[in-house]
């Protein structure tokens, strides 16, 4: 042991470190998901159904900068817990907010945070119901913890998806960093309106850029996949590359058998007319995935 | 406005602070009790088990110093959370575990943080069933969201207290700073003891210090008190100033009906030989509070 090299986060690989981390971690009876999916899934299996939960963090210099409007900051923190709540085709119902923040800190500033908050809160149904502050002697550091709950028939896992699913994104990727970051929608009605009429087999919302992501599906489902470059969505004035790893895009990815393709382009621009559907490739069953392009390269938070 | 001197959080008064900011939240039909007690309660009024959510936050700097043994910081950072639990008579379930961190941490401090949550969480009972981790540029963050459950009988708030009830506390006081607040045991079994036998009227946790907390249970209670410092049971070697201010106890403090007050000095003992519960005084009608010394002044995160 003695003069062994030390381990730092930074290169150590986020997937990894939550891997060994939630690994041998007590699990009661009515956990039917534990950590690695988008929420925890609380219940018995034959419930009609389901809790669910996420926590999520903001913190100041990573999520947001101290020159951000706190409004903007405080919808974010909550909309991207919300994010979550969508991609398991759930309803959201109650919030904690914890906020560590400098004793030097202007009392507007965080009732600013707090009134965005409580936008997000009015527009997506959400009862802020508690919280903790604390002081802190660094960045804001703003945790939201959010409950919520999904019918058993609708809920939709990140492992569901099968070889030949055809694979969609909601929106249009890249950009978050020119400010979307701090404005984005939660794709709930969205969500909730394709677990109703289509049932996708996975979903998850991309939070961390498609290239990070879509890895993270395609292997909780056993699958590879097939990813065809040019079809992917980008929002105006971004490359393809930070269409891919940007991250923040908080647009849903998911796979639905293939039967039901023209079905749902069909119906989708009806009902939602201004937010763009594309179908980017497949799920295969190969575990190796073919890109017409580099091998993707995921957001990792240390690296 | 213009010129107007800006307001910053220190010296703004946390409990002022948290009231501003809670003021005006969407509330839900479901919520039976929202901010300012130790948990939010939530369910219809007429049902068996009310669902309990608390989330709690230790800051590196704050809560713990960076030399401090990561297991033990991880232990308290979950039975903070299960310390509130307690003290509204209930039974943890299921914890979310936010970590904010640098990259340049050493990847064993994290994951014996993760050994100190994992033993906290099997010796209560608790099932981790996710979290998230982030980069932090500063200081460790380390936040739990915590549910559990109470039936509706059992369920107890601050606000219950009655005028001439008898107050008690749990444990001894003061002394945290010297270590103890790393190691204490949230005193669930007490909790739920009292609320099958005994049902205490009004109950907390002793987070800031008897000094800051009684006037919060007794001023949700619509009561003042009077306290008894003779009787404040202290810590070995502290003064009866470090036992009311220190803070960081989590023990219980407990209103009850005076007619029960033999009964349970007579059960306690047998029942818990080794932890100490002492009788300190007395709500009251007035909203003024008798001390046989100074008025306290509590603990506040921001001054």
């Amino acid at each position: 042991m003695g003069g062994s090299s030390k381990n730092y986060l930074r290169g150590y690989g986020e997937d990894r470190l939550v891997a060994e981390l939630t690994r041998g971690l007590p699990r009661g009876r009515e956990v039917l998901v534990g950590p690695g999916d988008d929420c925890a899934v609380i219940g018995r299996p034959r419930d009609v159904r389901w809790q669910l939960l996420k926590a999520d963090v903001v913190v100041e210099g990573v999520h947001f900068l101290p020159s951000d409007d706190p409004r903007r900051v405080g919808w974010k923190a909550l909309c991207r817990a919300l994010s979550d709540l969508a991609a398991m085709g759930g309803e959201p119902a109650h919030a904690l907010v914890t906020l560590a923040v400098s004793p030097d800190e202007e009392v507007a500033r965080v009732k600013a945070i707090y009134a965005g908050l409580k936008r997000a809160a009015k527009r997506f149904g959400v009862s802020i119901v508690g919280g903790e502050t604390s002081r802190s002697p660094g960045p804001l550091f703003l945790d939201i913890a959010l409950t919520g709950w999904v019918e058993r028939s609708r809920c939709v896992l990140r492992s569901g998806g099968r070889a030949g699913d055809a694979l969609y994104v909601t929106g249009r990727l890249g950009g978050s960093r020119a400010g979307r970051h701090l404005d984005f929608t939660p794709r709930l009605a969205e969500a909730r309106w394709l677990t109703e009429h289509f049932r996708p087999r996975a979903m998850m919302d991309l939070s961390d850029g498609l290239a990070a992501d879509l890895p993270r599906l395609a292997r909780a489902s056993g699958c590879g996949f097939t990813l065809e470059m040019e079809t992917i969505p980008r929002s105006p004035g971004v490359t393809l590359d930070q269409a891919l790893r940007d991250g923040e895009d908080f647009e849903l990815l998911f796979a639905l058998p293939p039967r039901l393709a023209a079905k749902l382009e069909g119906a989708w621009p009806k009902k939602f007319p201004r937010l763009r559907l594309t179908r980017i490739g497949q799920l295969s069953a190969s575990q190796r995935s073919t890109l017409n392009a580099q091998p993707p390269r995921g957001f990792d938070h240390f690296a």
